[in-house]
Parts: structure tokens; sequence; C-alpha cells
């Protein structure tokens, strides 16, 4: 099969790759019906994440599964299937607690590579969870983007404590973010504000439930949310960014006592400690449990609820992988969808 | 009246200054029963936190209202009070919530100096507590505690969100460490290990509840915890030291989303962002809102409940602050009272 591979910074080629085969008896394999490109495939594509060599690329995932191994119980060929970012056991404690992205025996969808036409999952009966039939064609960039970017937004919302009555501010208008604002409408927020300068995104947010916009960034965007809440700050803040200034900028637009959810990977962070103790803020985030959540999004989706998928603004047949890069890196796409 | 002055590093004097007087309306002026050396008052003793000039110290007490000003309603001259490190009015939106410690009108105590016969508390109403009648002086050490020590091991573990059947560990074997403890064993924690090498400190850790002791610490701290844990770590951890170490320390021994209430004041922290976001805990703290729970403390202390005022071993006339810094720097006393 062909699939994405990462070269270098800026270098993504799509080419010839073994096809998945069975390498533990609770494995999964599947034929994709959709992929994507991940703000995080970003982080090495700008070279601040390395690899040791060629990396076969991709995450996220749906499809139908083609074949288990002998100990898969529940998944059974021909289902359509979605799963976590984390393949998980989810029976250990810590997947009963609802943290399957940290499980006992997680392992990283992103070492299988999932932007290619066949996928391995391991853990499949922990992992996968199936849609009802197999789902209209319609549906599959929402379902695609459960597997990652919705439950990462989701996670975010929860981390933040996101409740009826509440104000919530957003710092990032990537695909997370937007999503981030579409579960605090779900969650009930009174109200939401998307931190965006760019006008496509402002648009989407306002679609999927934002009630205001604020343009500012760093100390004059923190000034405006205070503006905004009495003087006090939000209730909830969702930080998807990553780095230290939307952190800082997270942790400072939120009242005390309220809560920070951060779901930007933190590279480059180094929170000072005085900052996160005047703050007493509750900060709580990392790699999202999307596995606890999946069920409940699969059903909203199924239902038409949410249509998540919107964020693809760009889809491109998988041999153009590389262009689907390009675009997210300088800008011109939110989100892109693959087709294998 | 002569109050306790702090010159530089080392350097605490006893010395003459003026008498309090009633400034605002909404104040009290208060004859203390007691006082005490706070672990923070290190951080100034030690010359890691400075002031431009001569300083007077202390921020905790208990003792009877003298006089109060025009516009106080609730508190009476005669009455005996307990009141937190912070001043704060309770009824704002954030003390309303409970984060008295961040009101929108906040008085830092230790800008008055509460190691000193008398002291005045600005928004005397919102920060003052009063017992149902004058107390017997075996209470005065646990009403004393309240005011600070016994109120922040108390947020800690709230903020660690100890419950029952939970496994919670404590970093830091100081006062607000061991307090932490005796707070745990209340909310019905089922094991509580206390991370401590000092022998006097484990044993009256013990006494506060502990049910095991853990004498490594960093690494191996962490590594110890772990096994004791079916290598998952603690479900609650409470942080009362505040260095890079103890709170790498504290973030490690905490299961995935788990909780970690840290008071130690981080002025030397940054938070490498990766442990923090691969960590997939909760963090919760800052300056306690002791006034949250002041109402809980002092009715558990009347009734004879507990008994926080134990983590005193060294009672001093006042005259005396400057060795009772020095015990408590060079760890022969866990905590100071001084006796105006």
């Amino acid at each position: 099969m062909k699939g994405a591979v990462l070269y270098g910074p800026g270098d993504v080629r799509v080419e010839e790759r073994a096809d998945p085969t069975i390498v533990e008896p609770t494995d999964a394999i599947l034929r994709l019906s959709a992929t994507c490109v991940c703000g995080s495939d970003l982080w090495p594509y700008r070279g601040i994440e390395t690899y040791p060599g060629p990396q076969p690329m991709g995450h996220e995932y749906c499809g139908i599964v083609e074949e288990v191994g002998s100990a898969v119980r529940n998944i059974r060929p021909g289902q359509f299937v979605v799963g976590s970012f984390w393949a998980s056991d989810n029976s250990c404690p810590i997947c009963q607690s609802g943290y399957q992205s940290r499980c006992v025996d997680a392992r990283l969808m992103g070492l299988e590579g999932a932007q290619a036409p066949f996928l391995r999952v391991p853990l499949a009966d922990g992992t996968l969870v199936a849609t009802p039939e197999l789902p209209s064609a319609d549906l599959i960039p929402s379902l695609l983007a459960a597997s990652d970017v919705l439950g990462t937004g989701w996670f975010a919302a929860d981390a933040a404590a996101v409740a009826p009555g509440k104000t919530v501010a957003v710092v990032g208008d990537g695909a997370v973010g937007l999503l981030g604002v579409l579960a605090a409408k779900q969650m009930g927020a009174e109200r939401i504000i998307l931190m965006s300068r760019h006008e496509s995104r402002q648009k989407l947010g306002l679609e999927f439930g934002a009630t205001d916009i604020v343009t500012e960034r760093g100390d004059e965007g923190v000034a405006r949310i205070r503006e905004m809440t009495d003087g006090l700050g939000a209730h909830s803040v969702i930080e998807a960014v990553g780095t230290q200034e939307s952190m800082l900028q997270a942790m400072r637009s939120t009242r005390p006592g309220g809560h920070v959810g951060f779901v930007g990977v933190t590279y480059e962070v180094a929170l000072p400690g005085m900052d996160l103790f005047m703050s007493t803020v509750h900060l709580h985030g990392g790699p999202a449990p999307v596995r606890r959540y999946l069920p409940t999004l699969l059903d909203l989706i199924w239902r038409g609820t949410i249509d998540p998928g919107k964020v693809f603004d760009l889809t491109l047949p998988l041999e153009q992988a590389a262009e689907g890069y390009r675009a997210m890196d300088e800008r011109r796409a939110i989100k892109t969808l693959l087709t294998p």
C-alpha cells in the first residue's frame, strides 16, 4: 500500500509501505474510509519534534474492520469503527477511571501510521467503538473528527469544567479550539468567547456556538477577557495551542478558582511557579482520553446533533498528503482530510 | 507595643512598634492570645524573598476583639476570633465561590505584622470567625493553627480531591504537610503515605493518621510510591514544600487522572511543559482560602475532634521571636508558637 512518511522537516512523501498484518491476537486491521493531518503532526513537520529516521505519519482514523486477531471478542469484520489516537485496553484501573490515553498498556497510534489505506489497531476490543450500522458518506468527516480533534476539544472543555451558566474562553482557533467551542456549547455554557483573528475560523467558531470573538492576544487579550467578565476572568478556559504565551494567556484569563483545560502539546513551556501559585486556578489537561467520550460523541454525530466534520476545509487524495501538510502549516487550511 | 521586625536575612528583632488603630471603618483591633512563625516566614528570613526595608512579621493570629470600626456589624468587642492570613470581604463573587484568598479586595495580613500583642484586621466582618464562647487555654494552639497552617493543609487535601477509599501521598513533613495528613484522615482517606525522614515528624504524622512512612525522596521516593500502589501512583498527592524537586516528585507520584494539591510557595519553580502534559494529573493550589474552611475547622477543634495545635513543638515568649525563627530554620522545631 501507499502511505505518508515524514523524512524530515517539510518533507512528507507518499510511498510504498508494507501492508499491515495481525501481529498480536488482540489486533484488528482496518480499511480506512478517511484519515487526516493533525495539528500535532506539524510539530515534527516543523522540526520541533524529531524522529530517528523516516516516520510513517497519522493517528486519526475510521473505517471498516477487515480482519481481527484470535483474541478479539467484540469487534467483528464488516463493522464501521472509530478509535482514539491512543490504543488502550479499556479495562485497567486507569482506563476504568476514564484516562484511557494513559492506559497501563497504552499504544500510540502514530507509530502505526494512519495516513494510509490500511491500519493495524492494537487492543481492538478496548480501542474501537462501532457505529450502529455502516454510515452514509456525509457522516464520515464527523466520525473521523471523533478520533482525535473532537475528542480532544471535548476533553479540554470537560477539563475546564464547562457547565451551564459559565463563561468560557477559548485560546486557539485551530480545529481543536473550534471543537472546544462546539463542546462548550453542548455542555451548556452561557457565554463562549473565541480568541481568534482569522476570519474563516471566527466564522466557523460562531457557527459552532461562540457568542463573542476577541481578536487581541497576550496581555491585551487577557485584559479584554477580564473587561468582559466584570474584571474577574472567565470561569473556564480552553487552551488549544501549547506555547508559553498561550498557556499564560489561558491561566491569566481564568478567574481564581476557575478551570483551565489544556490540550495543546506543551513542548516549549516552562510554567513559572508563582504564576501558577497566584493564579489559584485548576489546571488539567494532557493527551486526551478520547476513548472515554467516543460512545457519546458517535451518538451525537449519528443523531445529527453535532457536525464536527466542518473543521475539514480541505479534502485531498492521500497521494497529495504533502500539500495537505503545507496548507495547514501555512494556515491556508484549518484541517486536511485525506481520502485513501 | 513590642513586635517582631525582619531587618534582613537571619535578622529578626523584637522592637517598639506603634500600637495599631482603626484606619478604615471596617477594621477591628485584636488583642492576640497567641501568634506564631510560618514556614513561609522562612523565605524572607533566608533572603529568598526580599523586602525594601525593615518588615513587621507574622500573619497567623487569634485573640479577643478590643475595638471595631463604625461599619463593623457582626464582630463585637469581647469575642474570641480567628481569621485567615488573607483578609477578605467574604461577599464578592470570588469569595462566594470559596476563594477568599483571592477576594477582589484581598489584603495580605503579613503587612500588618501579627507577631505582636495587638493587630489591626481589615474587613473584620468578612475575615473573622468567632468561637461560641471564650476558649480554655488548652484550645488556643489549635485555634491559632486554624489561622493558616491547618487551613492550608486542609485546602491542600481538598485540592488533591482526597475522599474515602483513596490513597494519599504527602510530600513535605513541615507543619502544613503534617496537617495535610490530619485533613486527609478527616476526609476519609484509606491510606495516607507521609514522605518524611525526620523521626519526630514521622511520629506526629502517624499520630495524625498516616498509615505509612516513606523515607526516600526524588525519583526513589516516586518509585516507592508507585511500588506501593500497583505501579499506578497515588490518587491524591499533597505538595507542601514548593521546590522544583518537590513539585515534580508530587506530580510523578500521582496516577494519571489523579489530583495534586500544592500549597508550598513555588518561588523557584518552572514546571516543564511535557512533565505537566504527560502526567495527566489535576493540579490545583496556591494561597489557601482558609476563610472557606474556618467555620468547619473551629467546630472540629471546639468539639475536640482534632488537635492540630500539636504541630507547635516550641513555645516562646514573643521577645524571643529570633530564637523561634532560628529553631525552625535549623529544623530543630516544626513550628514555633509565640506568646505576646
